[in-house]
């Protein structure tokens, strides 16, 4: 029992995206800050392909941008520099952790697994939010969580485990009518990403962060 | 439609103290935020009542502290200089509100009543919480306000609502048991404050707070 874990959700869509990349078989995703960052990496390794948005949409001359929709086998063993406005963000933020790993309704059963499994001292859950604000499908995300794991819960914790109850069988209408960035994301005609990312259970695969870099959690 | 009214809660104790001094018709309750302040008021005034909490205990050399099983109709007519930790400071600081008004579980209906029938644009709810930190007691009587109220919900406003349904009717479990302040009064020996605030609806007044001074909202 020592060490922390620290659990990072953004369900709208940053982490959907990267466990949808890990089913596929990509290799290796490279979370950056900035666009002019991943294009540093994309010119010293012409190779790897670059993904990500700001305002919702693909960043000018990426190859992909955040919609889990839009990736397939073809990323199989491919390397992906990824910058999102919050996402990534907050998943470079949890680098000083023992153990960082990502979490998305997609995979949400197979992270609660591993903490029930695992001896960490203390379990932190990071919800991206958005600009600054909470993000309702993070905390609903987060609540599913915390009501399966063994442990005390701190009073944050409680209040996500009782918007999860009470919204138990609803995860399409948390991300589509509930939370403001999802009303968001369905006006700019992307209401099919927010089905798919409404999906639980979908992957079992847990990707974690270490030393600059995704892969995928071989257990 | 126009102004902003704010609504300051702090469930364990200062709001519910508050409510239960206006039942008893307390005159007047002018909050303060220091001990020092407080007693600057007393030596100018010498028929005002000292009341208010340090580390949940009465202070030093007071009238009264900030249980409201303290209290009873000697308070008639009285005025009372009072300071707590958390709630008279929020209340001090929501002052540049075109309204504001006092809610705790003891007059919650009366609060749901008055934001229903007034027409000001924007209604805020304060939790006092505690230290900086949220406090679930206050986040449910939030979450019951809000749930009532008509009008658009914030995120925030949507969290809180639904620890309130999950919990509908166990205010008490809140208070005695989720709420972490509220377990350390019961380990102080205070289980009966706990009890008491967890009444909902045993008085139906509005306290409201203005040019410094807190008095019964006659509608």
């Amino acid at each position: 029992v020592k060490g922390d874990l620290s659990v990072v959700i953004d369900v709208l869509r940053a982490t959907s995206v990267i466990t949808t990349l890990i089913n596929f078989g990509c290799k290796k995703i490279i979370p950056v800050r900035t666009v002019e960052e991943a294009l540093n990496i994309k010119e010293k390794n012409p190779e790897y392909i670059l993904a990500g948005e700001r305002n919702s949409k693909k960043v000018e001359g990426f190859d992909y941008g955040n919609s889990p929709l839009e990736y397939d086998s073809k990323l199989k063993g491919k390397t992906v520099i990824f910058t999102t406005t919050n996402g990534t963000k907050s998943i470079i933020q949890s680098r000083n952790a023992s153990l960082v790993i990502i979490a998305s309704l997609l995979n949400v059963n197979a992270i609660i697994d591993k903490i029930n499994k695992s001896t960490f001292k203390k379990v932190n859950i990071v919800c991206s939010g958005s600009n600054g604000q909470i993000s309702i499908e993070d905390i609903y995300c987060a609540g599913m969580i915390v009501s399966y794991v063994n442990g005390n819960l701190s009073e944050k914790s409680l209040l996500a485990s009782a918007l999860y109850l009470h919204y138990k069988h609803s995860p399409e209408k948390i991300l589509s009518e509930v939370s403001s960035h999802g009303r968001k994301l369905v006006h700019s005609g992307l209401a099919d990403d927010i089905v798919f990312c409404a999906k639980m259970n979908l992957y079992d695969n847990i990707p974690y962060y270490r030393n600059g870099v995704i892969q995928e959690l071989r257990q």
